[in-house]
């Protein structure tokens, strides 16, 4: 780490340079979809199917797609990161879920597709409005889950109305659809991984074998990346490469990708790289039974597996639970990406604090900036996702992606909203911190207090193992809840270690029933969003780990977190008189823990700077 | 209500007149197991059964059973609340729960039962390995659910054991088992109901009707009396009538009972009272679909209608969720109760507050005097369970159940837990205090305090509508949690209007997903339990209210509680430098609401004392 880099590193706010990981430009346009409909229609006609569904996933089901698979966005105009769309005859539609209501009007051509509430509408109680009795609806099986075919099947069929696997129609007629990726995958080294692939396939083996089951098929990029120790090329923002696997339980393992992404690899004894074609004809010669997760894999699996007469088996990906309980090493590894961050982050918070009181500043500038100090680093590999970046009004928007167009610039009186991460070798990082301009309302610090007390709680929790992130959701909110506000997303998400920023099965949700484990990285990040007038979010990663000994405890396993991130939380914005003497110890305490790890990364302004930010309350 | 006759009622420490509602004799013995066994096994051998069960339920899966299906008691010794005996043809077993490890042991015959931990070993594992394949286990299916059946069959059938219904085989050998009950019911009045039974029969069969069912069976006596507007006297401490029901869609409802019990009454058109005889026939003449409730009701109903070709469906007891929304009425009902009951509980804690530091009061005491209290109201119809009273140690066991075998002096420096509640006719009140009797240790003050913390952080929540009680536990844990310590029991239960004092399907549970709405009343009652030492709860009854506007909050509906149970908490334990601003303010105002509330019904002393205990921290 080149600390003078960084403390010199000031982005101009006319700088214009394109950010190497993030772009501004909207990609598509409303007028892109009705003339690629009426060719998905044709092709539709030809093979006499009333219904064709376009989902936003690839045959993964990963949160990224590469741009081969933005089959959602081509023919719509939709970019957002879920969604599905339906061609009828005479009738289109996209799905997509209260996150993405304004964003799917403005993307689209309103007279070609009616968009559509998602969860509220189902899609199979659109389909059996919508279509006649004995009508067809056709599928991609690759890019469907077993369970979702089977949710649909189950629907559909009493109304008589067909589901038909089919060749993907949109490939048919995309003429410059982009070629399927291959990034070049690298090794992750065992001394961050803390073990060998040959070890971790051997640990996965023996749960297959334990439980009676020949193979199972691994479809999940980050668990191949996992067991094989190896980071991909071929996603933006995931160091994931895209492939399907065959793990048998004798501890053999066959890789079907473009065997180029490997080429020169010392892969562990056992483990073979296949050709993609290979992946068919493998899947036909194996003996069940055969381990299938219906949540993750592609309903074309199956469907091979039983029309070659082979047993399958509904279970976990075996790598899946192991992926998500880190490794010491691998936590250590995540410890010194988040200092490195959490210095970067510091620069930005510095550079922020003196340039946005002149004016001017836009929304890109920062993201741009904040880039740069991460850059500067000479250890950044990638964002680990799109920042998102919001003044005032924007800051509401929870998915909020700046481009050219919607660019804002932050006034004085304003609150900046600015969710970031950093793709390191070492880490992913994710952070996001709530800033003020100028003089904020009384409104807006009252409830930036409010998250903040939710943000502590969580922090400071202990709690007996055994508990799911359902069972703790609430500490998050009962400050906000005791004022009658509350926030539309979970608590938490998993995070990998140089993988996907979002990862499972581990959440802090109240839809998580997965019990939590020493090792598991969740983001913590409360938030309170006034349409039309501020968003707030504060968000650390932690880590689960035992909880440490204490006089009068009683004698029971409990758990408890340990702060990952460390930036300062910006001290202008907290009502000091609404917080307990637990709260306020808490932040004393980790202001001064940011000031011991990450004041001798920063030097001059910005170490003086950071003094005075992580001064006691 | 007499106010002066609860004034001057002092019950004396040498009080030896039994109480109206509560024994303290241990009812049974271990040593008449072996011979009853032995007679079982006999007809066990004539009939070619490998396997009896015998559980501690009767045919309406209550929590209270009437003398008559004490048959787990009269068989083992065992006198608790849940658990189930097997016997087989050279070993029987025990098995009870986490509560009655230390009960069952003392209670039973060592030598004739095993006790057996459960859930944690299940009884189709058990059985599995005790019994050869082609074995028999054989059941009475009026004592076991059809869900329970169910279970047995799927873990038993692959292991070709047979699962068998017969007669009950206890009944047989049982020479002097007492009668069914025959209790008269009495009519519970609209005024209180708040709407008239023809109004509730109306609504049920309407969601019958609406989902397509020709009829359903009701097997809950609560569901019983709720739509009929009537109390019952078969079962002790809950005014329960025993009996089956058939609700028809069409409104028209048969009632299968003694009919002496509803002699002379004016029953709704349509409601017909038949003799226990005339269920199964009435049962084989239904035509379906009959909705059954598969977790409460008994599998020899849905075999009798299953032997008969008539369609049967899954779905819940249509009363069950409109008895746990309580009618406003209802409402002001019980809030009319349970300060008819403060102020009984208020008299015994002056009471307590005088006598206890002299020396010499026993457990037994307390039971006599609280109930004493009760009594002098005027309008004490039964308590609502037998009074738990623990002094150190005993507090610390979470159901105990005072006999002249155990009942313990109560010693200075040593906290006394006291758990009771009362029937009247308005109302069911549920109420746990813990007392100081002289100095007590800074252990057992810091634990109080934190178990206070979580019991006004649930009388506080404001949550949004929709969450359940699992949603909300951790409010009442984090801070114990905080502290290394938890406690094994729920939050909190459901509880009727002069109804059961434990009822479904609400609660404040981790396994509770039934989302809390408007009307529902549950007990808040966290605690902390040090083994062989004290225990420590604190209890209130709560129901759920629309919460009330707040200024800045969202639009969004949320939901809030409104305390029922009004009786100091104890100062002289609080830790007042643990509690925050927030949580000090609302203890002053609930004790502010005590002494408006209940000072008016008390006089003198107790008027004097009342002051005292309800004074600012």
């Amino acid at each position: 780490m080149d600390k003078s880099a960084g403390a010199l590193h000031r982005p101009p706010m006319t700088d214009t340079s394109p950010t190497r990981f993030q772009t501004f430009t909207a990609s598509t346009s409303p007028d892109q979809g009705p003339p690629r409909l009426a060719k998905l229609r044709e092709e539709m006609a030809a093979e006499g199917y009333d219904a064709f569904i376009v989902p936003r996933s690839d045959a993964h089901q990963g949160e990224y797609v590469p741009a081969r698979d933005e089959r959602l966005a081509w023919l719509t105009g939709f970019t957002g990161s879920a969604g599905f769309a339906v061609a009828l005859k005479d009738r289109a539609a996209v799905f997509t879920d209260g996150r993405y209501t304004l964003q799917v009007r403005s993307q689209t051509d309103q007279g070609s597709f009616e968009p559509v509430p998602w969860p509220k509408t189902k899609l199979e109680d659109w389909l059996a409005e919508a279509l006649p009795r004995g009508g067809t609806v056709a599928y991609d099986p690759w890019l469907h889950t077993m369970a979702e075919v089977t949710r649909l099947e189950k629907a559909l069929g009493p109304k008589q109305i067909g589901l038909r696997p089919s060749e993907n129609l949109i490939d048919r007629i995309w003429e410059d659809q982009p070629d399927a990726p291959v990034g070049k995958a690298s090794i992750w080294p065992d001394r961050l991984a803390g073990r060998s692939a040959a070890e971790k396939i051997k640990l996965v083996a023996a749960d297959l074998a334990k439980a009676g089951h020949a193979a199972t098929v691994l479809t999940q990029p980050d668990s191949i990346a996992w067991a094989l120790n190896i980071r991909g090329g071929d996603i933006p923002h995931t160091p994931l490469m895209l492939a399907f696997a065959i793990l048998h339980s004798d501890g053999q393992m066959d890789v079907f990708t473009e065997p180029s992404k490997l080429y020169g690899f010392d892969l562990p004894n056992g483990v073979a790289v296949h050709r993609p074609e290979a992946f068919k004809p493998a899947l036909e010669a194996l003996h069940g039974p055969v381990r299938l997760d219906p949540s993750v894999t592609a309903a074309a699996i199956s469907a091979t597996l039983e029309a070659s007469g082979i047993e399958t088996v509904a279970g976990d990906d075996p790598c899946r639970l192991p992926k998500a309980i880190k490794h010491p090493a691998e936590i250590a590894a995540t410890q010194g990406a988040h200092l490195r961050d959490g210095a970067a982050v510091a620069r930005f918070l510095h550079w922020f604090d003196e340039t946005a009181p002149k004016g001017g500043l836009t929304e890109i500038d920062c993201v741009r900036a904040l880039e740069g100090f991460r850059s500067d680093t000479g250890a950044l590999r990638d964002v680990s996702f799109d920042t998102i970046a919001g003044a005032g009004p924007n800051g509401a928007i929870v998915h909020y992606r700046v481009t050219d167009g919607t660019n804002a610039t932050i006034r004085p009186g304003q609150l900046f909203l600015i969710d970031s991460g950093a793709q390191y070798e070492d880490g992913t990082t994710d952070i996001t911190r709530t800033l003020p301009v100028g003089e904020i309302g009384a409104e807006e610090r009252e409830a930036f207090t409010q998250v903040l007390r939710g943000m502590i709680a969580v922090s400071r929790a202990r709690f007996p193992k055994g508990l799911a992130g359902r069972d703790l959701d609430a500490l998050a909110r009962a400050p906000l809840w005791a004022a009658g506000r509350d926030y539309d997303h979970g608590t938490g998400h998993g995070v990998g270690v140089f993988l996907g920023v979002h990862e499972g099965p581990q959440r802090l949700s109240r839809i998580s029933d997965v019990a939590l484990e020493p090792g598991m990285i969740l983001s913590n990040e409360p938030g309170y969003y006034r349409e039309g007038r501020f968003g707030i979010r504060i968000e650390n990663l932690l880590v689960v780990i035992e909880a440490p000994d204490l006089p009068g405890a009683d004698d029971r396993e409990m758990l408890a977190f340990d702060t990952l991130t460390f930036a300062p939380i910006d001290r202008r914005l907290i009502d000091r008189d609404a917080l307990s003497a637990l709260e306020i110890r808490w932040l004393d305490e980790y202001h001064r823990e940011v000031a011991e790890k990450i004041g001798p990364l920063v030097e001059g302004p910005v170490a003086e700077w950071l003094a005075k930010a992580t001064a006691p309350l």
